[in-house]
């Protein structure tokens, strides 16, 4: 036999703990926009809900048969992330199918409709696609994914070539978050049909390397990600026709990148970035930069963040140290926090600047 | 305020309940293939651990600091479904980042390496790639998504043209199930690089058709699904290089979609079938085949199914019925039960078989 004697004392009966739990409808989203959400632990001491929709956890309510509910107000159409804890571990809700893509927290994510669709909805028009492709690194030795948005009318059989957006993520998110958290498609699919946005490709790599040093993804994009891209799709090669942005540790990532090769991107977009690291003091600490060349070379320069983010006292500090050192920017600061919600926002604003000029 | 009064009484404070869980190394595969799982639960009265690797749960112990752990002894190598109980609640595990795809389950998934990389390894050979595409089902009155596996060498601007596979998850499970626990995508790269597997498509649709009665499914596959296949790739239109194959409620539709569309499919594989549901008593009670014309338009029709699997006796029955009615089938009986180890088998063995005549 497989196991041990010593382990079969430790086996428990199917027959207390072999049930499946109830499926229940969570969360169930009113047409008022108020939102029920529960959760099955009958043998629980406590349940509480965190979400993004609101300031502080509530306590959620035991009925008889240990299935905790509770009924939050109408909230502001938006996707939001939550989650919950029981008897204090954090867990995502098992009723939800809508996972929050990420390493290290285990959260769902609620849609809030509009009354008109937003600009994240899936709305009729034509769609672009994402194509999961393996590349090899040669930086990290090692093969990885990278998500790619083609746009609606994306023909590889056609000459029509295409600008590129390069699009980090968060520190602890995967390549999947800006599509499956950010709709950063469907977000593109409605700019693009309303003429707002240009046709472009979206590159969505996987941007954490541990146990590389972080700076190894700065490689990774360079020598790996970018060639990659450009031998198998129809782009543009020049820097008048990449952008890069990111989010968080990405957005410290694209300032990184972005400004360290401003020979290869004319369009940088930092949302709420994260600049606490060896990296970004290694390129920017007592960085004499020659503002000339990058205000010749960088069609737009754009930092994002929200006036309730965490870092932003932080990003504040960024924006003065780069306007000090005479490079142009645009600032965009906004209500909100260090969210996915304000994510989507940054993104739709700056996806109508790119590849404009 | 967005918060009533009554609410407020319920805030629960961030200081007892606003920590981060320990990140903790969570399933650690050892060089001998044992493995230690460990969870984060220090209020929990129990934690057990589940996973296809054993047959019965077993009692995870707590540390002074909160962690539940177990080592359980080496594994035979393969991908298994795991999950862990706490105080009776199914929960996966929140320190691993790989889910399994399902809408009902919260499981993760741990990967035992083999000596030598199993099929589903990802070994340094040519890869294909999996786009996600939105098509709009006129069945379902909605857009849905599909994932396409194309080959390596797949050239959109060329003349070459493909077979194509359409693969049915299982009941709960999603689009995604076949490539994120299944390895469909590496096991065809595998297979096709030793020779062993044609170069082909290989299409990956959501089959789960809820609130419509599951006999939609069929329609959106026959009316939505493969034209818009046909129209956007390269590939084949007849039946001869057509292929249906599923799992579990997936090989039940496999039945009812193939052998009822002996036309549109020379290979039929059902992995497993799941076959107590109203489309299949329709199609195939007091059902006289006319087995002269199934056996002449399919060039393979198998069904699989493990010794153990809770289907066992049920498949059997649906073999005899099939054989009694003349239709000629391979049966392929493998130890194992109602489980992804098995699919990957199924799938290894059927995609060595398609195309092939």
């Amino acid at each position: 036999m497989r196991y041990p004697i010593i382990c079969a004392l430790l086996f428990v009966s199917l027959n207390s703990f072999g049930q499946r739990p109830p499926r229940l409808s969570s969360p169930d989203v009113r047409a008022d926009k108020s939102i029920t959400f529960r959760y099955y632990a009958p043998e629980a001491d406590s349940v509480t809900l965190s979400g993004e929709f609101m300031d502080a956890p509530l306590l959620l309510t035991k009925d008889s048969s240990g299935i905790w509910s509770i009924t939050v107000p109408p909230v502001k159409p938006d996707i939001y992330p939550y989650s919950f804890r029981v008897d204090g571990v954090l867990t995502a809700d098992p009723n939800n199918t809508h996972i929050f893509a990420n390493e290290r927290f285990k959260r769902s994510i609620v849609d809030i409709p509009g009354e008109n669709p937003l600009i994240h909805s899936l709305k009729d028009v034509p769609h672009g696609k994402i194509t999961y492709e393996l590349y090899n690194s040669s930086t990290l030795d090692t093969t990885r994914t990278v998500l790619v948005y083609t746009p609606p009318g994306y023909d590889p059989t056609g000459s029509q070539k295409y600008p590129v957006l390069y699009l980090i993520h968060g520190g602890s998110d995967t390549e999947e978050t800006w599509t499956k958290v950010g709709n950063a498609n469907l977000i593109a699919d409605n700019l693009i049909e309303a003429g707002k946005a240009k046709h472009m490709l979206i590159v969505m790599p996987y941007a954490n390397v541990r146990p590389h040093p972080r700076k190894a993804f700065t490689d990774d994009m360079i020598n790996d990600i970018i060639p990659f891209i450009e031998s198998n799709y129809l782009v543009y090669t020049d820097s008048d026709n990449r952008a890069i942005a990111g989010f968080s540790v990405g957005g410290g990532q694209t300032l990184n990148i972005g400004l360290m090769n401003t020979d290869k991107f004319a369009y940088i977009a930092s949302y709420a970035p994260y600049t606490s690291t060896e990296e970004f003091r290694e390129n920017f600490t007592d960085w004499k930069p020659d503002a000339d060349v990058i205000n010749r070379q960088v069609k737009l320069f754009t930092i994002s963040v929200g006036e309730e983010d965490f870092l932003y006292e932080s990003v504040l500090e960024n924006i003065a140290m780069f306007e000090e050192a005479d490079v142009k920017l645009e600032s965009y600061i906004v209500p909100g926090g260090h969210t996915w919600m304000n994510c989507k926002k940054y993104l739709a604003t700056t996806l109508k600047q790119f590849f404009q000029d």
